[in-house]
């Protein structure tokens, strides 16, 4: 009898047809005599359509009460799911964050979760009920609701899972587990069985938007292993992302991130100091920056190469070119319409072999690699958007073959 | 600088451009140097919204999930009346039931108010906060959440108006006070300037739905005075409702309640504890009965007349004539599409003329009164629905005159 939590996103509730599948879920583990504690997103574009309304008012809302506004989508969803499962003559409770309570700081809708207090959901759990959570939300030590960001019901399931030190956390979603790439770009994608945390922590924050890379975290810190299952799949046994032994090499996914540019700047001058200028600069302008590629050019200067994202290029290289002369930069060229196409796997860094194979089928491709980063479980390319999708069928074959 | 509530309801607050117009109306008060709490229903068809909502689940929610479900629509109309005031830059913030906390007993759907912590309010008013409260809500002393039953933001508001002690509530509506009558059935209804509690407790348990019983009740045992106001008016005067001093006599409204019927026992045993027996019978089966009239008929037997909605007819004669024995009853009758029309204003029984001038207005226009019943401050005649909006306009002329 162990407590296994179960996470629904916004799709999986979207209506009665699909809280009828999310109840079988629940019911099945029920029956083999779990306790569960559901976990569940607004229904379908119920978040959405709040947000729109709020714009009527105003397009700078005031964070506390924007919270007060969204959390109320998640009530809405386990009153509902309550309901339909003691209409089915099971026990079931709803419980907000406040009762619980889940306490978190006050970073209004992007809050970090403190801790839980677990009283309530054992109360209930041991006398026979299923516990139903909204995700998303929490209060501050005020009493203040405090919301984490979209997606942030992944990061409840998780973090109740390991308070209450659940068997295990499934989150449902609209496909079953995670895979080698992305199907809209890749024929044969396949299913991973396991992937570790930090795989998966690459993944997401690559294209991959399976699991929230907090919700990774917390289950990485806590040892919560880690199901990414199917809602509309019965039986499904989906992806356990939990941690694997470092030792295995496997390359567990291709991925793809559009709409990057690199900025080059020639000539910077060589001295102590001028990269962490640069960089400051960057951040004080609230630029986002990727891949950092240093190269010794001339004696007494040097070349620095970056990306962005392509809706920072604009305000990247008007603020480089106002500070020209400061950081003492020779020239300032860029590129757009790039791609950064990566490969993960734990173990890449033991073996060398596994970049020249992806440069290998690159090349046999004839794909122009314009920058190369490696870390332990990565290595990325950049190349040009218009080959991207090339890249990455060409590099998923490579490593899983024609199925 | 007193502390002023005020309430608006559901169409008051139905989208931005009437939030505007109850944004107006807060100011107003904050730039007369009052400190304000506002309490707010759900937008519109909010509520009714979530319960055909629900009724695609279940036709038979459980009662705690179902309050969980409609306080979401409180909720959202705080939010957004907080932000709006915010926009306009004063200083507001939402409280929901459990911030505040207004404790209630743990009757689900119906609760009651058992006390308020003034504590959150008052802190946020003297820094210098509108304070924005969810009307119709509360908790239990275990933290569930439980709602008022339908119109319960008029209860709200009152209770906080006598738990703060503020110098009076406001109730914002649709119509700019409390009327001699039904506009939609007289031509030339008054305004009334003052209203006693103990009359508008008879107006509202009759047609006129202005504001709900249990907001006057709290209102009468706390001294609250209440205005009855328009939202849609600037500078409603509206109407007070108070405790006025008994000695004026004034009719201060005529009402009619449709769908009676009435039932007369005819040749009931003269016994001790037969009336009781009869009445405790009908409550043990959940049948409210209204008017009760009972007269002497022969020696040893009575009649004994009562009314009865008219959806609960078939049930009391069913009832009555499975105990017909029992109770030593002769003969049942019933009749059926009655209408109960009423006058009220304090101090009708010290006026025996004021009967006496009704009865005429009915007679001059032919219509038969069925029974007749008075209290301290309300006589009712029951008549003919089809003749019933004449009754209450010639009852009208007669003591309004034309306008």
């Amino acid at each position: 009898m162990g407590i296994i939590v179960q996470k629904f996103g916004g799709s999986s509730v979207a209506n009665i047809e699909k809280l009828e599948l999310v109840a079988e879920h629940i019911i099945n583990e029920v029956k083999k005599e779990n306790k569960v504690v559901v976990v569940v997103s607004a229904q379908g574009k119920t978040t959405d359509r709040l947000i729109a309304e709020e714009a009527e008012i105003t397009n700078n809302p005031n964070l506390r009460e924007h919270d007060v506004l969204v959390s109320t989508g998640e009530q809405i969803t386990i009153a509902k799911l309550a309901m339909l499962l003691i209409k089915k003559n099971y026990k079931a409770v709803s419980l907000t964050s406040w009762q619980i309570p889940i306490i978190t700081n006050s970073e209004f809708t992007n809050s970090r979760i403190r801790y839980i207090n677990n009283e309530t959901i054992e109360e209930y759990l041991n006398s026979g009920n299923i516990v139903i959570v909204a995700g998303f939300q929490g209060i501050d030590e005020n009493g203040n609701i405090t919301t984490f960001g979209r997606g942030g019901s992944d990061t409840t399931a998780v973090a109740l899972a390991a308070s209450l030190q659940a068997e295990r956390c499934d989150i449902f979603t609209d496909v079953d587990g995670v895979f080698t790439s992305d199907p809209r770009i890749v024929q044969n994608v396949k299913k991973l069985e396991t992937i570790s945390y930090d795989e998966m922590l690459e993944m997401s924050s690559m294209g991959a938007k399976v699991l929230h890379n907090r919700c990774v975290e917390i289950g990485k810190k806590y040892n919560v292993p880690i199901y990414v299952k199917s809602t509309f799949e019965k039986d499904s046994i989906g992806t356990l992302v939990n941690n694997k032994n470092l030792e295995d090499l496997v390359i567990n996914g291709v991925t793809k991130d559009d709409y990057i540019s690199r900025i080059t700047i020639v000539g910077l001058e060589n001295k102590v100091g001028k990269t962490y200028q640069l960089f400051k600069l960057l951040s004080n302008n609230l630029i986002n920056i990727d891949i950092i590629v240093q190269s010794f050019g001339e004696y007494i200067t040097k070349d620095i190469a970056f990306t962005v994202k392509m809706n920072d290029l604009q305000k990247t290289l008007e603020v480089l070119e106002e500070n020209k002369d400061i950081l003492g930069a020779k020239e300032i060229l860029h590129s757009e319409n790039l791609s950064k196409v990566s490969i993960i796997g734990v173990g890449i860094a033991n073996k060398p072999g596994v970049a020249a194979d992806m440069f290998e089928a690159l090349y046999e491709n004839n794909i122009n690699m314009h920058m190369v980063t490696t870390s332990e479980i990565k290595i990325s390319v950049l190349v040009n958007s218009s080959e991207a999708d090339l890249a990455v069928q060409a590099i998923h074959k490579k490593f899983f073959g024609e199925l």
